[in-house]
């Protein structure tokens, strides 16, 4: 299935608050602790996987790279990322990752952020990315945590105490992996749940060397602007990891 | 702080009876998956830390290892490995794992089954197996997993529904390493609690590869013999890494 929840404009709008909101959990917690495991750019051929409203493609520009490619499946999301962050060095590309076969080049740097969890055959996608990596070049992507994604029924929650305070993450069905719906936003958003072995083997056995894995947590900052963001101690909600084509 | 539980009277008889049973979950879901990822070990120099009462030891013999050096904390459990599991081709020695760096030689092999979550400080422990390691060489090893090591307080338990069938697994404190504090056969048998970053990360930074990651799930035979292993559908208890020294 190739969905496109990002072109539903109910979808779209709330999404598009939430980012512009500065205590969302991708500013707070996940892109800090990607900008932390990005690799020198300078004169890289970079492709963006799932680029979204483009702000990373500007980034990675201004960060000294050769060329950015914005790959994603939302024209909404790609309007926005053309008007907002235009720049001769960067080439915004209308493709579902379910596609990414029929693009060719090569690339010195392939990041992905929060996207990948949207993909059913991941074996594929990871397959397709490394034919476009160069030698020696670099994956760079995160998701949802394995250990957020695994409960296919109203389990996965937080248990409070009297307090109201969360002290518990209750989950199941890790082992179960496939079609996750939930409702964010608007109903039945498909997501995919696999396990951390599957993630990882499925690197390994495409041919990637995994370089790096992190599980990031808030820091103090982070938790001022944000106390809910305390909750990532008590189980992990993003997974990142950075591996390279040898 | 070296602990050798298993030289504890109270525990090791009663760890022995355990695996002298054939429903343990060690038969029938740890080593099972172990057994998959052995590499050829004909002419292989072998080294297994925590070898216990021996048999893999055996196996590995019985497998064309070239030689097995066997190494354990646990004086008791070398004996027992040394009157049920002796063999030319066999040396055992008595050394906390703590203190590896004091043994010498190159190994082909190194395996360990469950052990590494009583070693406080994991970077050395890896950093010392990477010495004993040769060029091309392997290390497979299991360790309880993440997911359930990780609550220090007694957040760690399957909920059951009403039929008394667990459908959820509790945790917290996932991001918090360290100690961990449980009383199984005795009160306050240590274990380290790490994540799964961590766990991955020390490999890498040390210079393996990894190739494989297993979180071992039971097959029919295994839930026909023993039904609660179910529970394993719902988080996995044990993970398993094959990583490569190059």
């Amino acid at each position: 299935m190739r969905q496109n929840i990002y072109d539903n404009l109910e979808f779209f709008n709330a999404y598009k608050m939430l980012r512009e909101t500065d205590d969302n959990y991708n500013d707070l917690l996940e892109q800090p602790a990607m900008k932390r495991l990005l690799p020198d750019l300078t004169d890289k051929r970079v492709l963006d996987l799932g680029c979204g409203f483009g702000n990373n493609c500007m980034d990675f520009i201004k960060r000294g790279a050769k060329n950015v490619t914005g790959v994603d499946i939302s024209q909404r999301m790609l309007r926005a990322a053309k008007h907002n962050h235009s720049h001769g060095g960067i080439t915004y590309i209308h493709l579902p990752l379910e596609d990414l076969h029929i693009l060719d080049g090569e690339y010195d740097f392939i990041y992905s952020s929060l996207c990948f969890h949207y993909i059913e055959d991941f074996d594929k996608l990871i397959s397709d990315i490394y034919h476009l990596t160069s030698n020696g070049g670099t994956l760079l992507f995160s998701q949802e945590h394995p250990i957020a994604t695994a409960s296919s029924d109203s389990a996965g929650h937080y248990l409070s105490n009297t307090d109201g305070l969360p002290f518990a993450y209750c989950m199941n069905d890790y082992q179960y992996e496939g079609v996750r719906s939930i409702d964010w936003f608007v109903d039945g958003v498909i997501k995919y749940h696999r396990t951390m072995s599957t993630v990882m083997n499925t690197l390994c056995d495409n041919g990637f060397i995994i370089q790096s894995v992190v599980e990031p947590v808030p820091d103090k900052l982070a938790l001022e602007k944000r106390n809910s963001l305390s909750k990532e101690f008590i189980k992990p909600c993003f997974l990142i990891i950075k591996a390279k084509k040898i």
